[in-house]
């Protein structure tokens, strides 16, 4: 499968590592860049700022695709909020945007060193939650990262990303206080 | 220390045997009951539903005490929302009430199975997760489990305890959709 990825941060290269790895074909968007098509996932691996600027201007690439949004669209001012409405997401801001793709919440609860060991402090599986309202869309995604090593779990709906954005987020803080390293964090332990 | 705890549920009977095991004395108040005084620390480990009640009628008892919420208000009919106001959490509001308490945020992360076992899927040690904007009351409350065999982490101001709030209904949703057991969960790795 063709996943194309905006942003080669620590994140973006860390998450079409696993991509890659697990099979697919890995094209990196650069900003500005005219495209002729996009895969059938497409990562938004930017900073919460750039979203909308991607979105507004690929509006109509995005048509029809799986788009994934990584965010945690903390306020790095403070560090002590979130910069979206408390009732709202960035995924569902994305959603109301983008109301031809399939908009997905994933990676936002994995720090990028998680996701280039594939494991979590070292020890656990580092697991992706994925949440969605369309079931086929999440099952595209778990699918195109079976063989990667990582551990895809379903979140429920795209409801749910409110729920990560916040659990992203503490996660943050904590190792921004040095209560976990950048490669710990929360391990999903069934 | 002297450990006061609301609630005799599976969470209220986890949390006291924690504090036993690390050597405190911990009494359960029934309610109505009438009491003389209560412990330096005070647990509320009952539903959402029952905290204003208990809050209104041991105000007075109340003051001067470490009070420590463990409530995920979860909506339940739905089980798709919480019951606070998005941009507040219940901790916050059981703050404003008791003016003259140290309210402090812990537990709501940790099913009580990892409480008993003291291990995450019976890996991972258990931690609790505390916040509060009073420095020496999460130092009490870390001394007084300290013991215990559990880890106890500063997750910050009670601020956080809406990010507390949303972690903990987020492992809920994935414990009732059989993504995780009840005896799982998010295990915090360093």
């Amino acid at each position: 499968m063709k996943i194309s990825i905006f942003g080669q941060g620590n994140m973006g290269k860390a998450i079409g590592e696993n991509f890659s790895q697990a099979g697919n074909e890995v094209e990196y968007i650069k900003r500005d860049t005219t495209v002729d098509s996009l895969g059938e996932i497409v990562v938004l691996a930017v900073p919460y700022a750039s979203v909308e600027d991607i979105i507004t201007r690929y509006a109509d690439e995005l048509s029809g695709k799986i788009v994934v949004d990584i965010t945690n669209p903390v306020n790095f001012a403070t560090f002590d909020e979130l910069v979206v409405s408390s009732d709202s997401s960035v995924a569902a801001e994305i959603a109301e945007k983008l109301p031809d793709s399939n908009v997905l919440k994933a990676f936002n609860t994995n720090f990028a060193a998680t996701l280039t060991s594939q494991k979590v402090g070292g020890k656990e599986k580092t697991t992706v939650l994925v949440a969605g309202d369309n079931k086929e869309a999440k099952e595209k995604f778990a699918a195109a990262l079976e063989k990667s090593g990582l551990v895809v779990t379903d979140a429920g709906s795209l409801k749910r990303a409110r729920e990560l954005e916040a659990t992203g987020f503490l996660q943050m803080t904590l190792a921004a206080r040095e209560k976990l390293t950048w490669a710990g964090g929360f391990g999903v332990i069934k």
